[in-house]
This record gives structure tokens, sequence and C-alpha cells, in this order.
């Protein structure tokens, strides 16, 4: 009857305890990578998919930029192939196949590691891993890829379809920019991609509002229950990926340029945007929970008060059958139930109901049981 | 029957993620640009509309301060050639397009960009963002425009009717302070703009209060909750809005004079002053919530407490009368209702009734269930 | 029949927005200003009312320590000629004359500019704004005055009575102290005047305790949420009230002398103690309101119990009763209601009814329903 | 019914708001004061008690550490002459004699003051306070004295008995350690002595946790209360007590040795540890309140079921001998009450009777209200 | 009837307060220690079970690496021989045999002292304590020894067979890294020992989601409650375990090399994500209550309104049956019970019941309390 909550954790694949760190295993349910190659900069944009990565060697090093872009996790040659010529480090690879980490940045000697988390605002909602290695004049992104066939928004394979006609058409800075202006404008499209998906919950929260106002529904705390673990969900994504965006901006490693920093600052502002939005959706969702149980208290109260009126009225009415409903013998004596024998008896009896019934009824408006609310209480609410 | 909620939530306008960053979109809705110029200083105060923005070229670098105030963002063209003509950044252009930000402060080479909220008080209450450029000489204010027709209070289009009256008859020290002093008066002007609006919900609170302590009726739950969900928004602009007036008085790029620092500090003084309020208002608004749920459950226990009165009394006079309304046959056996044929049957088995009910009655005098309240209660209360 | 809350909040009387900041305007229900002068020192102690204000100013830079007085604020005049005197700032004079401000400490070229809260433990219990401008060898106090005239403690007028006595009689060290020391006294008597406060609101709370746990009085969560808002406003008092006085000890602008910094640590403590007191009584208060809840759900326990007992017994019994009045035609037939004929049929009857009620009985006992408790839940209270 | 709990505050006495700083004022409920002298070091180890304390003067500068402990507050005398004695400064004194201050520790030029607390676990629970004056070579002590007879583990007048005995016997490096080290091991004592109250609380927790998740008797949320607010208490002597030590190793006046702070430092893990737990219980307390609140409302909804399933089967069964109980006048036409005359109307109307209430109970069954709980429940439990 | 919660909590083994710090007291029910060496770097391994402690003396400082793993601490003797080789702290041997500790870390002149828990996750739940004690070129670890039999996953004895497992078979770094290395790699298993605990509790709370909002099972409470206890448990131990790594990685003392401290950021990556899955697991179990108890509500209110549904219905039609079950004479006068002699008298009485019946009927529809929710509140779900 109720309907069943959709499943919201991932089971997360972790190598037995006691593993040498670094080892790397491949998920075997993990998409097959497609590796994508663009060349960019002051001369004309080169794109290619690449189907064996030791021939990317010859370009490290060129003029040109270099992003590597690798879609799906599933095969290990590939991605130690990968770490092998960008002098990737083992435990950062093993992150990366381990697609459930928290956003963060690390420094290494010659490249910045970052992972984020590309939100699928489908159902069920839940965010993909997104990691890159930023490089002086190459980057290599690794996504889990195309895992969700129908999800709308921003989804696998397409996450960064637009940030590739940036780089084709030459719009904006993106090419002069170098790969660290790439990784922020990679970081800028999952961040954004958060908007759509809180707008989203937005509008769900006005419909919950406007249901458990009117009425009291069973079903409606599941649903809010749901939104809430929605909302914790994408928090425990944009807080991290905030932090990360403040750490790129105060890094003095020489990889992020000072041209890069305005708009990594701006991409920050974004985050923190969206950290205040999912706060401000998490205080609403608990209030929303006591008007509920509010809700459900006071109609509670309304049945309860239906029944105690009916009761109230009825028990004493039915006394007073049952009492000339006796069979006491009037013959035998004057004292037995003589009223049964008076001229006007039962049209007494009548009356005395009808009066006993009215009496409650006005103790009843008295008390403001009657009607839709509690009368006396309607002038606190006219009074400002 | 239960008041539906007001929709709080503006759709925020987001460009669709991936597009570059710093591009410019208008709001098809926004209100047509009006500029409107202020030159003044130790000279005469000019004021005057403008309508070719070009034209304000030549007053850049004079002796006289500058004041372009653009209300309304509808038109692209404007915004863009003011951007040419102060050399505002692409990005922070972007922001005043997008008028959802929470306030901030960003420093840029020659100039603060800083983005404050106005709030406006009518229903449904919502703010408005104002973005100022202020540099060396020159300030641009951008406001959103005369959306609000009706709003009381501090409204659309007249926000700075004061200051800008303050220019004119050179009231106080605004003629001598130039640019960072108009800042800090616009700033000063919509921190104070909350007072009222804070005002207005601490008189909705205390009449809350009377009316959840005296009834519990259920409209109760959707208005508070309402009210925590202003405050939920004015706490979002607000707090932000402190960090933004702290960080101008810590700035030391020079834009912001020591002379004008004594008077943010004051500014700063009244943001603390409404944050502390907001976070009182939503602790009491939180007890209200404690007392109606109290409320709501003491009311079921009376409503109960009656119920339960009205049954113990009744169902065993009703039983009573049930067993002498039995149909044995007398004439069969002595065994049989005997009596029935009792002279004084009747009268005893009334008697009996009264005992009853009389017994029960007591019971609950005992147990405090009569009266108003649990008189065995009252003594705690009197006794301090 | 419930208590109303006493109103707790007093409107705040803001400037319109846009007025220019440091206009001084008098609420026009304040009290007229008593301007009280003390000369102490090495010589001996001068005390007296001053009318005209101006003839202070011979005094300043004299050898001995000034303390100007001021009780009441409706004299914009009187106020005015201080600041001109002293020197004192028009933002901080404009603070003086709004005596809403939460605690505070502002350093200016001369002098130190302190606001402090005095509490007033009567009813409606509030507290009065304190402001202290204190320069080298002089002091200027403002207090709010004499509305008050019934509240016990430390009342309107006679707040610094005993510090005044101190100065008359010489005793201590207030007299070598000067300016910085004086400032001190009237800060540590503000403080200490929150203990009898919160010894009475402890006292209060004992006796709430007692009485939540002995019943659930409908009034007891108005009196809980009151001592709750109460407590609300200490807090808002006293914890700016700590950041003063720490910024005092933290102070290296010369005024405040190291020999008085030993004695302010001595008052930092107090506030820490005072703080620390009303956060435990909040979280006492938070538990109040948990037990009530519980109170009231218990004793809705007990009284669906008694019904439900009554109702379940008599129900049966009234429907056997009800089986034997039916008129079937027992001539008829002998299958129609045969019993009725029986030689012992009224007395298999009653032992019938006997039989079921006993039977419910015991149901209830074994569900441990009857009885002042649930008995089979004792145990776990005697195991330890 | 209700157990009344037990007291828990102290009225605090404090001199009148305006007092000056530093007035001594001894509590006349105080007990007298017992001065016991220690002298050790590397010479042998001599005790005794004190009666006049002038006699001590000659001891100070020694080559013998001195221990001086006070148990009782009630002479001013006394106080008075070993704070000349020692150069102890009034302000401190004056903490010494209001025995309800939190731990601190407050640095003077010549020695350290130090306040602790010292749990007494009987009922009611209380913590008593130690005032602590370390200088180098000597340390005085303040206990408030033997009030406590009954009370079990380390209580007055005995809570130092074991560093005696460590003295005495010189075991351990208390003879080398100078009065810091003494300092440290009376601190360490007073640390431990709260480990025995927190079991004894985790005992109590766990007898409580079984009593709650069994029956939710009404006495229950009572004794959860009292639990809490013990908790409460020791919360508010144990997370200063930290900050004291805390401050005592990072103290470089030279009062205490590096060789101490080693020792310091595992008295600071202690305390940590007790906060942790303190912290630990606190919350399972607040779980505890969840679950009571929850049995409690459970409870009820079983209540309500077997009244509902009662009234539900035999309302409509007492309506049918209603029904044939009519006394329609069958004489009068064959349309009234014609049931009543057929052969087999009475079996025919049992067995309706019995239809329904197999009806009904089936309803219950298919509804899951019979048994104890609710059968279709069962499966999400035996599921994983 | 109820499931008794199983205990969480180990009684402390404190020593008596007073008792001299430092002294070693040997828990008599702890295991029999058994002594394990293993001797690595870059010649071959060598592994072997001490009998004789001291004959380890003569390996200390020698070329290769030395790991004494010290399995159960029940013999004084052994402890306190490899305290004097090692030269290790008494107060750190202390806190080694009570195995109650929270992690930290201590920094002593020639070697780290790191306290760890490993988790168990058989039933009861609990944490061990792993002590390390590790200095240059010689680690000793102290675990508690194979108290659980049956526990599954990395349970006493084993917990480091991988690790030996890795030494043994030189794999990965571990034979170059030296004691740092090793003590980052027992960290490192004792942390990653966590995740299959959270996985496992992920699990359950899927399966007490669905559960809650499928039935309102009094037992669940129970589970939720002891679900959350498990949290605060692992809550405990892995917060500070998270400090002790975070403090490893600030340690510039020398004994933890830089090589060593890439792969002790990654282990500090595995704490934080604990962290945050243990918050986050918080959060949802802290909702689940809310989902609990409002389904409790949901269900009495269903109950409510079966009971008034039948009892409005019956009640009146009880009273009518009641009424012409009335004796009155009819004899004696036309006005007594006239209905009971016409024709169509029973007939119209029944239909006059049915209209009753189907009026209730109808009026409870419109109210929306018949079918299994609110009618009316449908449309909201159906709304977005």
């Amino acid at each position: 009857m109720q309907p069943s909550l959709r499943p919201w954790r991932r089971p997360r694949r972790y190598p037995p305890p006691g593993t040498a760190p670094g080892t790397l295993i491949v998920d075997p349910d993990a998409a097959r990578p497609v590796v994508r190659l663009m060349l960019y900069g002051r001369e004309a944009t080169e794109e290619r998919t690449v189907e064996d990565v030791d021939s990317l060697a010859d370009l490290i090093g060129g003029p040109q930029s270099i992003w590597v872009d690798v879609q799906g996790l599933g095969d290990l040659a590939t991605i130690e192939r990968l770490g092998a010529l960008f002098n990737l480090h083992h435990l950062a690879l093993e992150d990366v196949l381990h697609p459930e980490h928290r956003p963060k940045v690390e420094e290494f000697d010659d490249y910045l590691f970052i992972i984020a988390r590309v939100p699928y605002p489908g159902e069920p909602f839940h965010t993909e891993q997104l990691a890159i290695f930023a490089g002086r004049g190459w980057l290599v992104s690794f996504q889990e890829g195309r895992r969700h066939q129908g999800g709308s928004g921003v989804s696998g394979g397409d996450c960064f379809a637009l940030v590739r006609e940036r780089i084709r058409h030459r719009r904006g800075r993106i090419c002069e920019g170098g790969a660290d202006y790439l990784a922020y404008a990679l970081l800028d499209t999952t961040t954004d991609a958060y908007f759509p998906v809180l707008e989203d919950l937005g509008e769900k929260i006005e419909v919950l509002e406007q249901a458990v106002i009117a009425v009291a529904e069973a079903s409606l705390i599941g649903r809010i229950y749901g939104m809430k673990r929605d909302l914790l969900n994408i928090r425990r994504a944009i807080w991290p990926q905030r932090e990360v965006i403040n750490a790129l901006l105060r890094d003095d490693g020489g990889i992020v340029a000072d041209t890069t920093k305005v708009f990594l600052r701006d991409c920050y502002d974004h985050t923190v945007q969206l950290v205040d939005t999912v706060e401000t959706y998490r205080d609403i969702a608990a209030g929303l929970i006591d008007v509920y149980l509010s809700s459900v208290n006071t109609r509670l109260n309304e049945v309860m008060k239906v029944l105690t009126i009916i009761a109230t009225i009825f028990m004493p009415l039915s006394f007073i059958t049952g009492l000339y409903g006796m069979n006491f013998d009037r013959t035998v004596s004057p004292w037995n139930l003589p009223e049964l024998g008076w001229k006007y008896g039962y049209p007494m009896v009548l009356g005395l109901m009808v009066l006993i019934a009215l009496g409650m009824l006005f103790q009843f408006r008295r008390k403001g049981w009657l009607g839709s609310g509690w009368p006396a209480a309607r002038k606190p609410e006219e009074a400002p």
C-alpha cells in the first residue's frame, strides 16, 4: 500500500582489509573504457578516440594542451598504461577505481588530483565520481561511464559535451587557458549540474508543503523522508566539493594560474550558493515533519471529538430507553415503573430526551467542539 | 479550509550547465532599466536621468563623485555598455543579471563588487538583489526595479529616495564622503530596512504566542511554519550581509577610507543586532511548536476524559436496565428474575443506579478528572 | 482559563530607513535626565546633582576623577552638550538613545564606549541599557532611568547606589583606581545583578520539575515556555556581555590599567559562570518539556485503559441482557429462546455474566492494566 | 505516587550586588576548618594538625615541600591568616569561600590558583569545590569539608587519604616531585574519582534501557530525566576541568616542571575520556526518551485496538438484540416483526450474530490487529 | 516479548582513585600473551614466536626492522620486561593494560605511542584496543587477544595476518618501509576493517527503512535504537582515530618518514570517508525514528476512525431499538408509543435506520474517512 522507498546506497566494493595499499582492482561490472583525446591551443583543435593509449606518449610536452577523457573504468590495462604515461600515483589510481569517494583535492609533485561528484537527477537520484589529474599542459579525466540510459539532464557520456563544444568552436577563453582552465571548466560544469537538481527538489518541497498543510496522508511522511535523504546525499557531495574548489583557490603550487583563479572564485561562489540552498531545504523539510505530525494529531483530535459527541448524546438516551424497557411487574406494586401507566408518559420521556440532547449540544457548542474548529479560538486570529 | 501557503521560492533562472562562464543572459520578464545619474561633491549637485549611457564617459575621472543608479535589469545593451565604460568584469555582470545571489563582496583591481539583499515586507515577503560596483570616485548600483507596486515600507524604486534626498540637501557628510561613503550609505539603508520587517514578525510572534497558549487551532501550525520560513529567508539574507560588511571593514585595498570605516562599524553593529534578533525569533518559534503540540495533546486528553466519564457511568447503568428487561419466564420458576415482582423493586434499582453513578463520580473527582484541570495538581502551582 | 503570557518584547524605536547616521532622536516617553556628578581621588570626595551641564567644563583635566552619571534619556540638549564637552562620537550617542542595543565595546581615540545590560527582576522581566564612556580621568554613564517603581533587587535609580557608597566611604581601592576601575566596578555590579535573577529561575525550575513529574497540568507548558523565553533574554544579554569584558581584558589602548585587569578577570569569571548556568537551565527546561509531553501521553494511556476496561466488560454483558430481552414468540416454536423457560435460566445467565466479567478482569490483570502501573514492569526497577 | 525528584541545586550564596570585590564572607553553615600540615622532600616526612596557623611562617622557604590542607571553610580568621602568610590574592580567597565555582586556573605572580570539583557519588549526587594554591615549594588546598557522612567512594575528609599515604610511604615520585607534582596528584585524584560515578551511571543506563524496551512505566521518564540532569552536572564539572589541566600543560610560568607535564598529559587524557563518556551517555539518554515515547504510543495503540475490536463486534450484535426486543404490535399487522413468530427465528438470529462476529474477526486478522503485533509486518524482520 | 538489547558497555576496570600513576595492574580475565617476532628488511625475513622476551635485547639496533606483536595482556612480567627493553614509559604501559582507551597518539622522546581501536563485527559489536609503540627500527604492538571465537571478519588473532603475509612475501614496499611504514600498515588495516562493519549497518538501515515505511511494529524502535547505539560506538572510535592519523601526518619528530606520509594521507582519507558515512547514517537513523513515530500515530488514527465509524452508526440505531422496546402501557393512553400499533410501523423504523446509516456513511465518505486513506488528499500527490 505504501510506496516502497527506492534504493539509495551503492554497496561499496572495498578490497579485503589488509590488502597492500595501491592495489588496483577493477569492478567486474564497470563499463569498458572509451578514451577520447582532444588537442587544442593556439593551433587548430584535434579530436579523436584513442584505441592504443601508448600512442599518446609523443604528444606529451608538445605545444598543444592535451585532454584525455576516459569514460568507463572497466579495463585495468588502459588505466595502468595511462598511469605509467602520465606518472600517476598508484594510490590515486586506486581511488579512481573506487567510485564512491567524497570530493577532495590532493597535491602531487607534478599534478593535482581532484575528485568531484556529478549529479544524476533521474530515479534513483545519485552522484557519479569524476576524477581529474591536472598537470602542466595536460589533463586526464576519468568518468564512471554510461550506466544510465534514461537519465534526464547531464547524464553519462554527455556530461562534458558542452565543454567539448566550447573547445571545438574556440568559444570564450578555454583554448588559451591551459589545463588548469580546463579543470576549472569541468568542475564548473559539474557544480552547475546541481542547480537543476535543487530546483527540482524546491518544486517538490512546495508541492509537499501544500499537501501537508491540507491533509495528513500516510504516504507524505515517506515522501518527506525520501526528500530528506536526497538532500543528505547532495549535501555529502557538495560540502567537500566546496572545500575542493577552495583548496584550488589557495593552491600556490603553480599549477593553477592566477587568471584561472578569478573564474574558480566564481565557481566557489556557486558551491556556496548550493550549500546554502541545501541547508535551507533541510531546515524546511525538518519543519514539514513537525507540521505533518501536528496535522495527524489535530485530525485524531477531530475524530475523537466526533466519537465523544455521539457517545455522550446517545448513551444517556439509550439508558432512558433501557429504563422503561424493564419488565418490573406493575401489577404487584404501584412503585414499580408507574410512569409506564401515565397518560403522557411517552411524550414526556421523548421531551426529556430532546432536552438532554439539546443540553449536550449546547455544552459542546460552548466548548467549541462543534463547527470546523474551536470557535472560541477565532479571536486571536482576527486580532492583528 | 486550511489557508494555502503563499509561494516563497523564486524559480532560479540558470543558464544550461556547460555554458561558458560570463555569458550574459537577460531575463525576458525583467523591467526595462532606468538609469539615474547623480554628480556631487564640493560643487553643486547635479541629478538627471540618462538615456544614452555612453554620454557618461566624459564625467569619469572628473572632480565630482559619480553615482549611476540602474533600476531594472531588462536591457542587455545598457548593462554591457556600462560594463565597458567602468571596466566591470563579465563574471560580476553575470551575477548582476541573476538576482538570486546571496550577499557577498568581491575585490577587483579597481573596484569592489558588493551584492546585498533588500527586504520587501509585503506579501509574499521576499528580498531583492542590490549590486554595487564601488570604485574611486564612482559608484554604479543595479537594482532589480519596480516589480512591486503595493509593497509597504522601502519598496521598488524608492529604496534610495532618502539617500538621494541627503545628497540633494547636502545633509551629513555624504557629499564629502566619496564613493565609499555612498556605498556605506546604501548598505546601511538596506540593512536598516530589515528592522521594520523584524518588528513586524515580532508582533506576529506575540499574537501567535497568545493564540497557541489559549487554543490549539489547526491553522496555527501553518502560520508558525510560515513564520519560520520567513525567518529562514531573512537569515539567509542577513548572515552573509554581515560578512560583507565585515569584509569591507577589513578591506585594505584603499577603496574604503578609514573615516568611512567608523560608519561601517556602526552598520556592522546593526547587522549583528539583526542576526541576534532573527536567531532569538527562531528559538521562540521552535518553542511555540512544542507548546502547540502539547496543547493538542492536552486537549485530546480532555476529550477522552469526557468520553470515558460518560461511558463509565452509563455502561453499568445500561447493563442493569438490560438485566431487568430480560424476558425470563417468571411463571416457570421463582428463580427467574424474582426482583421484578418485589414491591419496591423499581425504586431499589433506581437507588442502586444512583449509588453507582455517585460512586463513579466520586472516583473521578478523587482522580481529579472533574473540573477544568487536575485539582490535585493545583498545589505545586500555589506552593512558591 | 490559561494565564496569558506577559509581554516580553519592547517595540524597537528605529529611525526611518535612510536617515543620516548619527541623527539623534529622543524617545518622547523617556524620563527627564538627572545628572549626578562625583569628584573623587586623593582628596575629599565631592558629590552633587548638576543642573547646568556646561559647568562641568572646568573640571575636565583636573586632578580628581570625574564620574558623570545621567539617569533618563529624555532631553536631547543635555546629551548633546555632554557629547560636545567630552568629545563623544555622534554614532555612539545615537546608540545611547536607542536603549535596545546588545552589549558591546567600541574603541575610540580617547575613550572606550561600552554598552551593558542591567537586569530588572520584576514582572515582566527585562533588561535595561547602561552606556559607559570611559576616558582618562573621566567616566560618563547613561542609564535609562526610573521607569520601574516596584521592581525588587537592583532597580532604576538605585543601580549604582552601592558603588557610590563605596566611593563616599573610600572603601576598597575604588578611589585610587581611576576611571577604568570605576568602569570595572559598574560592569561588575551589573554582572552580579544577574545572579539573584538566575537564583530565582533556578527555584522556579525546581518547583516546575516537581509539578511536571507529579501531574501534567495544561498551564505548566505555558510556564515552562515562559521560563525558556526569560532564559533566552538573559542569554542574549549575558553572552555579549562576556565578550565585552573579554575585549576590555585584551585592550591595549592604555585606558584599562593592568591593575584593573586583575579585577576584570574576576568579573569575566562571573560572566562565564552566568553563561554556564543559563545554558544548563536551558538544557533542563528542554528536558522538562519532554517529561511534560510524556506525562500527558502516559495519562492519556491511563484514561484509555479505564475506558477500555469498562467497555470490554460491559459490552458483552449488555449483549447477553439484550439477547434475553428479545421478544421471539416462544409459543410458536420450542426453538425460540427456550432458555427463558428454564427453571434456573436467570441464575445461570447471571453466573455466566460473572464468569465473563471475572475472565476479562483476569485478562487485564495478566496484561498489567489494573493497578497504578504495569505490574509486569516492576521487575527492572527492583533489579539494581 | 511518582517518586519526587531529589534536590539538585545548591542555592548560591552571593554577596549583595555592589559589594566591594574581594570582600570575604563566611557561610555560617560551613564546617570549622581543620588544618593539616605535611612536610616532605628528601628528608623524613612530617605530618601534623596545625592549631595556630601563624606557626607555619618559619617553614616557608625551607628545604622541605609544604602542603597545607584546609578542610572546612567556616572560620574567616584562619583563612585570612593563611592568605597573609602565603600572600594569596583577596579575589582568589573570595572564590575559595563561594564553593559553587566552575573549575578554572588563574595565574598569579608567585603561584597558580586552581579550582577543581570533586564528585560525591551518594544521594543526591553533587560535586564539591577543591581550591589549590600551588607556589614554588608550597601548596595550600582548601576543601569544603565533611558535610557528607554516609557518602560512598571518595568522600569528605578522605578524599586525599591515598595521596597522603603515598607521601608517608614515599611511593612513586611524589616526594621528589615538589609542589607542582602534588598539585597534579590532587587533580588526578579528583579526576579519577569521576570514573566510578560514570561507571555507576552506565549501569543505570543499561537497566533503564532494558526497562524502557520492555515496558513503558510512568516512573521511567522521571528516572531518565534525573539521570540526564546528573550527566549535565558532571558535564559542567568535567568540561572546564579539562580546560584547567590543558592550561596547566601549556603553562610556561615556570611553576609546572616539564617532568610533571608528562603526568599531567596522562591526567588530561583521563578528562578527555570522561568528557567522551559523558557525551555518549547523554546521546544514549536522549535516545532512550525517544524509545520511551514511542513505547507509550505503541501501547496506546494496543489499548485502542482492544477497545475497537470489542466495540466493533458487540455494537452490531447489541443492535440486533435491540431490534428483536422492540414491542411492535404483531397482532395489528403481519408487517410488524414477523421474524419473532418464525419457527427458527431465534436460531437464525443467533447464527447471523455468529456470522457477523466471525466476519469481524476475519477482518481484524486480515488487518493484523489480532496477535501480539502486526503479523503482516513480520516479513521485513525475517528478511535479512 | 520484546527482544532484550544486547549488552554494549564493557565495565571499565579502573584502579582505585588515589593509586600512584603508572601502577601496572593486570586484568585477571585477560588472555595469556603470545609474543610474535618478525625481523625483516633488506635481508631475508625471519619470523618466530618468542618465549623469553629478554632474548630480544641483542636484536635492537641491528640492521633488520623488528616487529614484536603481543597478543593478550594477561602477564605482567612479559609486559614489564618488554617495557624495560624498549624503554617504554610506565604511563603508556598503564594505558596498554586498560583496553578501553580512545584512540590517541603521544610523542615520547624516542618513539610514538599510538592507540587505535579495531572493530569486531560479531554480536555484540564492539571494538578492541590496539597499542603501538613505534621507534626507529622497531615496533611493538599490543593486541587484546583472542577473546572472540566466532566473530566474522577481522577477528582476534588474525587481525594482522594479511600484513604478515605481505612481509613474508615482500609484497609492496613494506619491507623497505621501516617501522613507521609498518605502523601505517597496521593503522590502515584497522581503519579499513570498519568498512565492512558500516556496509553491514547500511544494509540494516535499508531493511529497517522498508520495514518502518510499511509497518509500525513495536520491535522496530528497539532495533533502530540499537543501530543508533552501534553508530555511536563506531563514531567514538573513528573520530579520534582520524585525529591520530592527522597528528601522525603533522609529526615532525623525524619518526614518520615523508615517503610514508603519502600513504598516511590515503589512510586519513579513509577515516574521513568513515566519519562521513557514520554521520550520514546517524542522520538517517534519526529520520527513521520520526517516520516510525508518525507511522504509529497514523495507525492510531486509523484504528480510531474504525471505532468512531462503528460507534457513530450503531449508537443511534440502538437508541431507536431501545425506544421501541420501552414498555409504556399503550392501553392507558393513545399517546403512549402509538407507533407500535401502526400497520407499517416496523418497516418504517427499519427504513429510518437504513436512512440514518446511509446518511452517516455519506458523511464519512465526504470527510474522506472511508477507503484506505483520505481520498480528498490524493490530489496533491497526483499534481506534479
